[in-house]
């Protein structure tokens, strides 16, 4: 940190520059996913444990949602809900995400159940919403702002899936559809929001701290999945025991 | 879980069954620390993130401090604060643990402003401190059982460090010699509670939970250590970069 207040332009930069460091895109668990340098077993298990993160979205959002002053902001905030949890049963991104799960062969209870997560995503996945509910709206805010980077790593994931994986369809990979649209609409707002907002020094170290902390939720999770899954016996004890090769 | 109600013994027997099955001493991060296989910059990597672990403990005991009903249960709780933070500067667990990281060649700034430390360590060491602000307190006392190992695996730790390492020595290593006399004492008395207190099988069902929770987060603080400073290539952005082969 320089200590000399940032202009828009420039924060939007530092932001930028943080993801070009740090975004979970450059974890090699990501690349042996895309390359298809992954057996179905060891997709489970990612599916899995990133099930964790789909399912707690809505609560970080919730979280949020109940901290923020203004009807402008909460209606703003609300459609991540709708998105996540839809407007019936079978609707929405955490539905969606389980006809991923269904379709990679695993058992949609004991999904549900969380029983078999590595407890490393459990924490990652806590601490985010601790982190929303626990910093300022501001700093809550601009840990959303992974999204700015997530087309990219959403067309790599569909597209490289999709060529390597027999396991794997387009409706099976339903989830990600939608997100190419809805991700740069919130990230969109909450970087505009965050550009106008972070004034003072404290506060664009804050938004600029926020967005390390994310990525490194998103990275962390990767790193756990990999060490677990990648190298064999490296499973923590209870955790889950792929179903197929 | 079958859905019966323990004894006391057969509740204690679960729990030390949790512990041969769970235990970090199973680790294979330990194993390769006390076996002399690791370097001294990954055990510099070690000692940094352990040291996240050591400095929170007294924030996760008064936190349950501030929940204990009785002047005999703050009381003996307590015990554990002055353990940990002593009764002067410099005395006490945490600067027994900074004498380490000192004897490492670990600038002790550095160590203390937590810059280095993986995302991971971070999120499981404040995990702990939140589940025992959240669950009941017959789980937060219960999650601190792991201790009922420690003996064992500080014994292990000691013995073989100085065997293998040229870079410890007996004071460096001294956090670990009263931790042999109050870990039984504090184990004996968390067992006591729990034993006395699980009385149906909602309760023992939360014992025997916290006891897995806090196994896993001792577990995953190593899985993180062993994934990133043992392959090369691994350490996270933003990560402690060993300052020694």
């Amino acid at each position: 940190m320089t200590g000399q207040i940032l202009s828009p332009d420039e924060l939007e930069a530092a932001l930028r520059a943080i993801g070009a460091e740090r975004y979970h895109n450059l974890h090699p668990f990501h690349r042996a996913l895309h390359d298809g340098r992954l057996t179905q077993g060891q997709v489970q298990a990612w599916a899995l444990n990133r099930y964790y993160y789909q399912c707690r979205i809505p609560a970080k959002d919730a979280t949020l949602l109940a901290r923020l002053p203004t009807a402008e902001l909460r209606r703003e905030w609300r459609r991540r809900l709708v998105d996540h949890d839809g407007e019936a049963p079978g609707i929405g991104g955490v539905a969606r995400w389980l006809k991923l799960t269904d379709g990679l062969g695993l058992d949609r209870a004991y999904v549900e159940s969380l029983e078999g997560l590595l407890p490393a995503t459990k924490f990652a996945v806590d601490a985010y919403v601790e982190f929303v509910r626990d910093r300022s709206i501001l700093a809550a805010i601009a840990s959303s702002l992974t999204e700015l980077f997530s087309p990219t790593i959403i067309s790599e994931r569909v597209s490289g899936m999709l060529r390597h994986y027999d396991f794997v369809n387009s409706e099976t990979l339903a989830y990600f559809h939608p997100r190419l649209t809805q991700a740069p609409r919130d990230s969109d707002f909450a970087l505009s929001y965050v550009r106008e907002h972070a004034r003072t020094v404290e506060q664009q170290e804050a938004v600029l701290g926020a967005l390390k902390f994310k990525c490194g939720v998103l990275w962390s999770m990767l790193d756990a999945l990999d060490y677990a899954y990648v190298t064999p016996g490296r499973i923590p004890p209870g955790a889950f025991w792929p179903t197929c090769p």
